[in-house]
């Protein structure tokens, strides 16, 4: 019992670590989809507008399209009169040409006909009898009520950059572009697995010195959230030769791997030992409360992480150390200044000096409450909705400082 | 042209009406669900600790189960001396009984042997020979890194509260309790129909006088957001049979449907006549801009929606009184308040008095930017974070005023 630790090292050399893997073992993949399956997904390339908005001069308004000088002049008591010549419904067109005298009757939103350069809105005009004499009863400059081609969007200007998340309002300027389908990031593919023998699954009976695993369940969550599509791949006993086919199985389909280990000393030997025969350990320790036991390494170019087994700790490290990366790789890098908020502390906080510390906590009414409770407690899970960072050099916090917190 | 207004109401109004007919037509509904699918979705009822965490007396150290009162007076010069009678790892437990002289070797998170009442870590004992002789080498009082049966979570106890959201940790809890499923608000199910002869599908080839479907999409986009299943119904025609044909087909298998109309008139006549027949019309006009050829009704207890076909009237329409409802009725209006946020307005707003009226923003550099452009400009869309509301006594908002906003 005990794990050997290779060498401790510090959180930031850590994070860097662990960036140079992704970066250099993970390809950033894009894939095309639906627009209408687009909402939440990150742009992966630049894209331009492949049409001028409006698609042509169009009436702002419900009338008449008319020739301008032809209203100069028109009031309600010396109305200027046009023949009206056709009537172009929304969806439609006239293919008839305005001369002076003549006009057409327009819906909102359609093409002006050629000839004309304004719209006299119905409010503003009568229509006097069946030989269709239109009442012009107010004078209008050229342009009145028409958007011309291309005034909102260009053809060929950015509309929306690489990283941008999809929501509702970005999906409807797409779709105004007739963008059917588009290039978004790829998720990453990451398998879960859960180590330990006393470990048993959400459906199976209690049974006694077994608890229920956690961390899958916690994982997959935590997965989603951070922009990836985790795979469940079970629970292993802590034998070397069924972790080993499981995390062989694991990697065919799965980009990275994600292990917790049953117990407080973290996956312990069992997957140290496999990653050492058959790939690299690149992390094993880190100086922190409750990471120390994280185990980060690689296989034939994946990446392998191994958290502990204590439910608090894993979802710190994975939050700390797993998170950032994983929203890198997935176009999400943007988001993650947003988790970040300063708060009121509520309580003071004291901190073993010399090692850094990660904290959960709860925001209550605008104020941090840090959750003190030794990591193995599962409530410290109902209550939690941040983290907290307690630097090595500092011993104490006093109720009423600002801090920053970290959103879950 | 026009449509005609039964009778302008004002916004508080309106938004009253709107909430007693999502209250007193939508039944809010639950369904099962496993707890691996679990993430993002609304707990509806409480749920209540079906077991004790720990489920046993539990050892919070790797080491020796003991009787306490055989370490009084150890230390490293004047060891005790225990005789080891088993051993035990994690997910298993011993049936012997505990003796005074006598230890148990056991692992961090194993059951504490019956006669024990605390753990000697394994740092501060050592293994003498081959006849298990276990040197103690500190006194520990009784209950020393034991965590008792039950006091993490107590069976039986509240532990999540309906309207919940499962964010990972709370997922991660619910699973320690070895709950398998549960019950969630199910979501609404609301389709889709956006109408006018002008429309295309973003995978048809553009044509003169024609544009691009928006509403779709961007409404597909913003239910998701509220909480709700979305159905696309796709595009009809300004025709009675055709719209009366699809509305019909919709209520079949949705609960809520959402018409949205090609020109700025609105859905119009149409949908005003179908529903006019077949069912009731609650309100037909809100009195504040851009939203008054809004339109919202009944048939056979179904919501029906008439939203404005112009983009941006629509997605203002739908963030101001459709979807606080559908958040409503999903158990997602917890999170309503979240959206509400205050900043420095960049720009001076001049707006028309007598008039509510509703502004999309752009959030940039904690400043609000008020959106002016015409209402039929897409390009509003790109920018768009938040919408706010000018008061129907407010004629002119001052640069540097804190302003309001709500997310999109």
């Amino acid at each position: 019992m005990g794990t050997e630790f290779l060498k401790i090292i510090e959180v930031d050399e850590a994070k860097k670590i662990i960036e140079n893997l992704f970066k250099e073992n993970y390809e950033v993949k894009s894939e095309n989809i639906s627009i209408a399956n687009s909402y939440n997904r990150v742009i992966s390339k630049n894209i331009d507008s492949t049409i001028d908005l409006p698609p042509f001069d169009k009436a702002l308004k419900d009338g008449y399209a008319i020739k301008a000088e032809d209203s100069f002049g028109a009031t309600e008591e010396n109305p200027k009169i046009l023949k009206c010549i056709d009537s172009v419904k929304a969806g439609s067109f006239s293919n008839k040409t305005i001369k002076n005298g003549k006009c057409i009757e327009i819906s909102t939103g359609s093409p002006i006909p050629k000839g004309s350069d304004a719209v006299m809105m119905v409010e503003f005009s009568e229509k006097l009898n069946e030989s269709n004499d239109i009442a012009i009863l107010k004078s209008v400059p050229p342009t009145e009520d028409i958007a011309n081609k291309g005034s909102d969007i260009e053809k060929g200007k950015l509309i929306l950059k690489k990283g941008t998340i999809l929501n509702p309002v970005k999906i409807g300027l797409l779709s105004a572009q007739g963008i059917n389908d588009l290039d978004v990031f790829k998720k990453p593919i990451i398998s879960i697995i859960s180590t330990g023998n006393e470990l048993l699954n959400t459906n199976e009976k209690m049974d006694y010195g077994k608890i229920y695993d956690v961390n899958t369940n916690l994982i997959k969550g935590a997965i989603l959230s951070s922009g990836g599509t985790p795979i469940i791949k079970g629970i292993v006993k802590d034998d070397y030769n069924q972790l080993k086919n499981r995390i062989n199985e694991s990697l065919k389909n799965s980009d990275i791997l994600i292990c917790s280990g049953g117990t407080s000393a973290g996956v312990g030997d069992v997957l140290k030992d496999f990653i050492e025969e058959s790939g690299e350990i690149l992390i094993h320790g880190i100086a922190f409360k409750p990471g120390k036991p994280t185990l980060i390494g690689k296989i034939n170019g994946k990446i392998i992480i191994g958290l502990p087994g204590n439910p608090v700790s894993a979802i710190i490290v994975y939050n700390v150390f797993i998170d950032p990366y994983i929203r890198l790789i997935s176009g999400l890098s943007e988001k993650e200044a947003n988790k970040r908020k300063k708060f009121k502390l509520a309580k003071r906080i004291h901190s073993a000096k010399g090692r850094m510390e990660y904290l959960l906590a709860e925001i209550k009414n605008n104020e941090v409450y840090p959750i003190f409770k030794d990591s193995g407690a599962i409530t410290s899970l109902s209550y939690a909705d941040a983290y907290m960072k307690i630097p090595k050099s500092t011993e104490i916090i006093d109720a009423g400082e600002i801090v920053e917190i970290i959103l879950l």
